[in-house]
């Protein structure tokens, strides 16, 4: 064992390939359904709203996906990104557990997210596509997304959920300062937001509402397609290099992590660093056990039901077989906007089912008290969002300390908080609460799942 | 040459002692004098405000003062930080430069200053020192000096420009996170802020009036030391860490840099990319064209004048030989809060005077243009004080281009702009502006000069 504090690879060290979980599955994966039919759907129905590139790395089957020159050229703008061991947070906890992180906080919009903003950019790019369409709701995958598109020369286009429109101003600055265009969703340029509206006048978004807006326009435009940030199989493997990467750094830190720590929203950061590992696992090579966490109060992993649903509130996407709250359920306004999503990634509710991996769910105020407490040990301010998983690692530390055992824990520190001090702010100032447990909001929404149509 | 766009170094090449350029200069340094007497002051006179060791490091001719142990283990939190080929920006100004950059933002600050906060805390902890107090503009300065507080468990007492106080709400937020307290200054805590209060009420603050507060505070409490975040020698003796580093990484870049190029408010990230390369020149053993920049609105080292002054605006301070406006200058409401201080190190003062730097000033909007190309070429927004280093920088690369030479300039890119998107929100929607060289206020402030007494 090392006693540094921070394991950096090499720019050559960036991966060749990223890492699809799908081969090593004890099954195929639920097939993505067609609503109106309720038959699989093909690589046609996907191509209004993605490239073709795109939509063969959706469906593929292969254990690698070798990633393009150009793309990791960008990738070495901040990648690889920092292993660090945790040395004053454990000191502070007085745990016996070795803890370490990885942080995508040094990547140009401040998270993991650029790694597939990057990724899609370049393939639209490469497909001719001249403008991508998003949704965004913190605004962490607004700004990778426009910084990536900077990058190459596509306009971009981003329906941000109003209430983080106004709550983050900064982050809206962000994406216009690479030259995106913003608008606050529900907006009055689509028809799903119009709709919306026409109901709510004061509606204040939701991600299930933006990502509506984001794909009725690229479905409009030949030369638009619409970007994702999370949920989708491509956006997971695209980052799979902060997995990679931490292989080699847990290597060079002569270590092996026996739990992985991760917090969900979408899925992506989570399967990020946990996908290689859990195909390690699935191999019987290593064993770890995989944990993922989320808010108590949009709790899909732990209080979900694992059932086909629309991605989106308006239901223009095709139907998912994920943990879903239902698509029509509304958090209630936490400070994790990235993690205010009624689904999870497919993926991740797969390993899920078939207990791969465990899930947890912590409550706003433990989540920013675990930041403050981080920051003041390692001197990053976590994200939100990334709190959550600081949350859950102190938990298992401190179980660590408990029980006498130096477990070795890894989690990722997806992203820095510098957009978020208002959150801090308001923490600070007691202005902060916990949600009860929407029970009947979400007992509503999964009463309204759509029913799938028999197949044929 | 290499191909690549990022230079790192490992853990173990953080400098293991800080360059004093003090021995190497031509001639000793003029004396810092006592306002009453016109003699040299001693070590006892700085004792009420600043511990020993830091005042032994202001008054050292030792040219490598070892950093501590501890010191350097919190290094290794953020540092190595990286050297960048900015090859991205070349291409987009079709330059034959090579431009490289090293990037102080990925610090726990965003900036370079935590380089002394963390150094400055370390002393006066072991000196049994309890609490700091210190100024901060923009807060940069603030933030970094609150972290390093919070490491080593002392109390921090902040006295923030009123009118940044106000904008930048998320700085503040930032130094509460790790437990700093902050006041708007002038305040009604000190003597020093009653008394400008009293004859405006309304005054929005500077850095020259902070500092009056923050020194007023620290020379009343026996267990209360004061810190300051540029201008001193020791301040910049600690950011020499920056240009060491640059020296061994322009080395596996297999290149050495013709021009370099650094943003001057008080001078200490000029001079911690500098010096180190000056001592090289200093020693004949490398040349180098050194160029600092500063913004026209506050143009010191342009436009000041080389002469004894105070540091303050209350006269608290004994009086340093420097490039001056008069410390009664109040400068333009610049988006660059870091830089509007009406004085200059005189390390960087005497380097001017004697030929060893060359200075040059740039407009505000020329600046913002300047950040904005380099962001969308590079993918990171830089703070409004780092922008002038790469105005002068894309100037530098231009001539290269008009001159058909393929020369290296190397600059310093002390800080992201995370904070500061109200300025570039500002700029974009046409609220900006240059200020006019403020002739008679600078005038009047220059004939405001203390008359030195005659020692003796």
């Amino acid at each position: 064992m090392s006693d540094r504090v921070k394991f950096l690879l090499d720019e050559k060290d960036i991966p060749e390939s990223w890492y699809n979980i799908v081969p090593d599955l004890p099954g195929p994966p639920p097939p993505v359904l067609h609503p109106g039919t309720g038959q699989p759907i093909g690589p046609q129905d996907l191509a209004p709203i993605f490239c073709d590139e795109l939509i063969m790395q959706e469906v593929s089957t292969a254990p690698r996906i070798e990633i393009p020159g150009e793309v990791r050229d960008i990738y070495k703008q901040w990648r690889p990104t920092p292993l660090y061991r945790a040395r004053r947070l454990e000191a502070a906890l007085d745990t016996p557990a070795h803890i370490y992180y990885k942080y995508e906080g040094v990547s140009p919009a401040g998270s993991h997210k650029p790694n597939s903003a990057v990724a899609q950019a370049y393939y639209n790019k490469k497909a001719g596509v001249r403008r991508l369409v998003t949704e965004t709701g913190a605004g962490q995958w607004g700004s990778s997304l426009a910084i990536a598109c900077s990058w190459f020369g596509l306009d971009c286009e981003i329906y941000m959920v109003k209430v983080s429109y106004h709550q983050k101003p900064y982050r809206r600055g962000l994406m216009e300062a690479f030259g995106a265009k913003v608008y606050a969703s529900p907006s009055d340029r689509t028809a799903s937001g119009r709709a919306i509206l026409a109901k709510d006048p004061n509606c204040s978004g939701s991600l299930g509402m933006a990502i509506s807006e984001a794909v009725e326009v690229a479905a409009q435009s030949a030369d638009t397609k619409y970007a994702l940030g999370s949920v989708l199989n491509h956006v997971l493997l695209h980052q799979t290099v902060v997995g990679l990467e931490c292989q080699k750094q847990m290597e060079m830190a002569g270590e092996y992590p026996e739990v992985l720590v991760g917090c969900t929203g979408g899925g992506s950061n989570f399967a990020g660093i946990a996908f290689p590992f859990l195909g390690a696992k699935l191999k019987k090579q290593k064993d770890i056990r995989v944990v993922a966490v989320e808010p108590s109060a949009c709790p899909s992993l732990t209080k979900g039901r694992y059932a086909y649903d629309f991605g989106d509130t308006s239901h223009l996407t095709p139907l998912v077989k994920m943990h879903t709250l239902g698509s029509t359920f509304v958090p209630p306004p936490l400070h994790s906007g990235g993690l205010r999503y009624h689904g999870m990634a497919p993926l991740v509710s797969y390993c899920l089912q078939h207990g791969l991996i465990e899930a947890t769910s912590v409550h706003q105020l433990e989540t920013f008290q675990a930041g403050v407490q981080f920051a003041r040990a390692e001197g990053i301010l976590p994200a939100p969002e990334a709190t959550h998983a600081v949350a859950a690692t102190i938990r298992e530390a401190l179980r660590c300390k408990a029980e006498g055992k130096a477990r070795t824990i890894l989690f990722n520190l997806c992203g820095h908080g510098h957009f978020d001090l208002q959150s801090y702010m308001d923490y600070f100032a007691g202005k902060l609460k916990d949600y009860a447990y929407p029970e009947a909001e979400i007992a509503m929404a999964l009463a309204g799942l759509p029913s799938v149509p028999v197949a044929g």
